[in-house]
Order: structure tokens, then C-alpha cells, then sequence
């Protein structure tokens, strides 16, 4: 039995853990914990492990580190003690070779002692405060669970074997919030922080807003702006395009649930 | 020939990394290009590189990264893009089995391509802003180059074979200015950030102001509270608790002057 929108938006993150856990929760984390940093999951072989952490270090807006752990362990520590990493996700992909194999509910028949995990921190984590602070939310308006994901002509910093493009995700915002969503925005690093582009889609290399590579387009209302975070979702592209032998990821919307506040 | 205190202070951080390449500027960096973050440096063997990037991404007071290279480079690309490593600091000192073996002027000659380079967060970086901001630096006053160092009881969180105490700077501050002091470096999070500590050594297991472990004690004035900063001296207490292998590093106050502003 699986949970309603309704039911699942006052649970705890370790209450979404544990219903993930149980394979009870198959639903985007979009608006769920809203005190709560939501993060990306990015497990590697260690052999690759110090080249994407250096990634991570040199392109600090797509992929904040909020934990990582030690070779072989599944429990991230700073973040979530106590959390499994191998079923507390609701769904994971499985790449080989850069290109996507499969999507499971849980990894314990693949996770091994060589593997290390990355959490990477989220933009679903500022949706509220932006909320709070009068910003509307465009695609939650328009009933649409995340925001729209762009690869843009941006690259990424390399480090060892991982290059690739920058991806980002586009919020439209009234002209006269603009400033306010840099702001709210610019105090959690942790969350992708400000953002990398305002107003022209052009720039980043992105020609048509209602193609995006990844979810929904959004529509923008007369004097919004689209408005461009850094997404953790590069970590993906970077491994796609760097055709990485091994990596397993969360499904895209169905984020590790952390218990560190915003 | 070296240059006098008052000619290398208007020094730029280019100016500073090419007279100590020519062995031309034996000198603390405390008070040089203020306008400039300056760092620890670390240079491990890569088979301990990822283990210590995630001592300090779990560490990130103590040991915040302003740049790691790629393995066997020389040259930090994003904080100071045409500089090397080995010879663009005044004084190094070398580590063998957890302990100091050498002090040289240069380390052309023991760097070698399985070498990665790690520049650490200094709190020399924030002085200058702590003295803008009206928080006298008794240190200065008192003609000591450096705030006084003092390993404390409090642990670092451990990565892989890395473990060992907390170590931290200390500076007076009157009591009136500690809330400036705080919120001052607090913004500053690549050089230690705001303090772990105010007013209380004992709590830090701090018995005797007097006999810091590493520099000249500073004399409080009447009214001042002792603030501590976390210190990226915390790197090498660690690595010789952990005893490691081979390790180099700047001799303490010789910084590394980066390109990027503060």
C-alpha cells in the first residue's frame, strides 16, 4: 500500500526512509520534508571515487557535497545516521559503460564493498523557502512535480576522467523577485546556491524553453523571467558523457532525504 | 637579496609566488596581499589523496579546500592558474612516518607524478577584514606575526586512516566586538569561517593560554574574550597522529598567497 500525496507531506525524513525502505513511498520527493535538504545519489567504484570528488570540489554550484562516505559503507554518516543507502531511495538507475541498464527499488543485490556514495545536494531543498518568501513556484502552480532540466553549452571544470556539460534546472520568476529568489537562494550553498544565469536562455546555449532534456516544460507568465540553479542532475550527464563503467543513481525526482535542516 | 617588511607589503600575490620561487622573500605571510586568500598546503601520496579530501570535506571548519590538483600537477588551476607548487612558498617541511624530517627552500627535487596537492583555507585570509571592521589584532599590536596555535580535545570526524584533534588560532577580542568578530568571519567560510569557540579555553581543554603548541602567546587587555578559530594547522597535527607515510607541507606561517580575492 503506497501513501497519498495528502498522507506522505507531514512525514519525517526518517519516516520517508523507512516507507522507502518498504518499498511503500514510489513518489517524486518534490514538496516532501520541506525543512529538510534533499540530496542527489551518485555511487561510484572507488577507483573513480577521488576524480569525482575532485569534480564535485571544482564545480561547487552543480554538485555541493553534503556527504560521503567511507569505501563499502552504506550509512551516511554526517547526513543521516542510521539511513541505509541501498533501499531508502525510492527508485535508482543503473549505468554501465555511460549508458542507463536498469531501474530498481533498491540496490542490495548490486552494492559492494568497492562502492563509494555521494550525496549532492538538491534544489528541491530551496523550493520552500523560496515559497516562503513570496516567490511563486510556476511548475508546482501548474501541477507539475520538479522543475524543468536543461543541459546547457556550459562546461563543466574536469577532474580526471569526468567532464562534461553543466546542467540546470528553470524557474520562472516575476521581474520584481528576482532579486529575492538570488538572495534566499544564495544562502544555501549546500542547495546549489544562487543562481548561475538570469533572463536569457541563449547564453546557456538553450534554444527552445519548452523542450527541456529532462521533466515538464513550465509556462511563464506575462513579466516572468526564466531563472537558471545549477542541478545536480549534471553529476548524471558528466558520467553519461564521460561513459563511465559503473555508477548508480536515484531515479530523477526521487531524492535521498536527509536529516540535516535548512 | 630580500625585501624589507615595508616593501613586500604592497606586494601582489604574482609578485609575492615569483619572489619566493627566487628564494628572494623569507618571510611569514601574515599581513601580505591582504586582499587575497592565502592557504595551507598539503601534498600526499594519491593513494592517501581521497581519504584526506574527505577528512576535509568532513572537516570543512578545519580544512576548507580552496584547491586540489590533479594527481602528479603542480599547478593550482582555480586558485592560481601559472603558479608552482614547488617552489612558489618560502619554506616547506617534510613529513616521514609522522614525523618532520626536513625544511627546505624548495621541493623540486622530492615532487614527483604520483603527488597530489591540496590548498587549505587560512585564517591570515580574514584578518584583514576583522581590522576593517574596527576588531583590533592584539597579535599585531603585541609584533607577533601569527595568532597563537593550541591543539584542543575536541576530535576531527576521521576518513580512512585519517584521524586526530582539532586545532585552533586564538585571538582577543574585546567583549563589545565579538558579535562584529563572528558575523565578519562568519562570511568567510574558505578561511575557517565564523569561531567554534568563544570565551571559555577550558571547554576546548585548553589549560594555559601561555604556552600555545605552536607560536608566541598574546596578551589579553582587560575586558578582552579569547576567540578560537578552527586552523588549518589541524591538517598537519593530523597526519602526524595518523602517521603517515610521506606528507609535505608549508612551514607554518609561510602561506601560499593565492589569486583569489576575499
Amino acid at each position: 500500500m503506497t501513501l497519498s500525496q495528502r498522507e506522505s507531506s507531514a512525514l519525517s525524513p526518517r519516516e520517508v526512509r523507512a516507507l522507502n525502505r518498504a518499498n511503500r513511498l514510489d513518489r517524486n520527493t518534490s514538496g516532501l520534508c520541506s525543512e529538510f535538504v534533499q540530496a542527489n545519489l551518485v555511487v561510484l567504484p572507488l577507483a573513480d571515487a577521488f576524480d569525482f570528488l575532485r569534480f564535485c570540489q571544482y564545480n561547487p554550484r552543480a554538485c555541493p557535497v553534503i556527504d560521503v562516505t567511507e569505501p563499502g559503507d552504506f550509512e551516511p554518516k554526517i547526513a543521516a545516521p542510521g539511513a541505509d543507502l541501498r533501499t531508502d531511495i525510492a527508485r535508482y538507475q543503473l549505468y554501465r559503460d555511460g549508458e542507463l541498464v536498469a531501474e530498481q527499488r533498491d540496490i542490495l543485490d548490486i552494492f559492494n564493498g568497492d562502492m563509494v556514495s555521494f550525496l549532492i545536494g538538491c534544489s528541491y531543498s530551496f523550493e520552500h523557502r523560496l515559497a516562503k518568501a513570496g516567490v511563486p513556484l510556476r511548475h508546482h502552480e501548474q501541477r507539475i512535480d520538479g522543475a524543468p532540466m536543461y543541459i546547457t553549452n556550459r562546461k563543466c571544470v574536469p577532474a580526471g576522467r569526468f567532464s562534461g556539460r553543466l546542467v540546470v534546472t528553470m524557474r520562472p520568476v516575476p521581474s520584481s523577485l528576482v532579486s529575492e529568489a538570488v538572495s534566499v537562494t544564495a544562502r544555501h550553498p549546500e542547495s546549489h546556491g544562487a543562481p548561475v544565469s538570469v533572463g536569457n536562455p541563449q547564453s546557456l546555449g538553450i534554444t527552445d524553453l519548452r523542450k527541456p532534456d529532462w521533466g515538464e516544460p513550465v509556462q511563464l507568465h506575462a513579466g516572468d523571467v526564466p531563472v537558471f540553479w545549477a542541478c545536480g542532475v549534471t553529476s548524471q550527464q558528466i558520467a553519461l558523457e564521460s561513459k563511465v563503467d559503473f555508477m548508480i543513481t536515484h531515479s530523477s525526482g526521487y531524492m535521498f532525504v536527509t536529516d540535516i535542516s535548512i
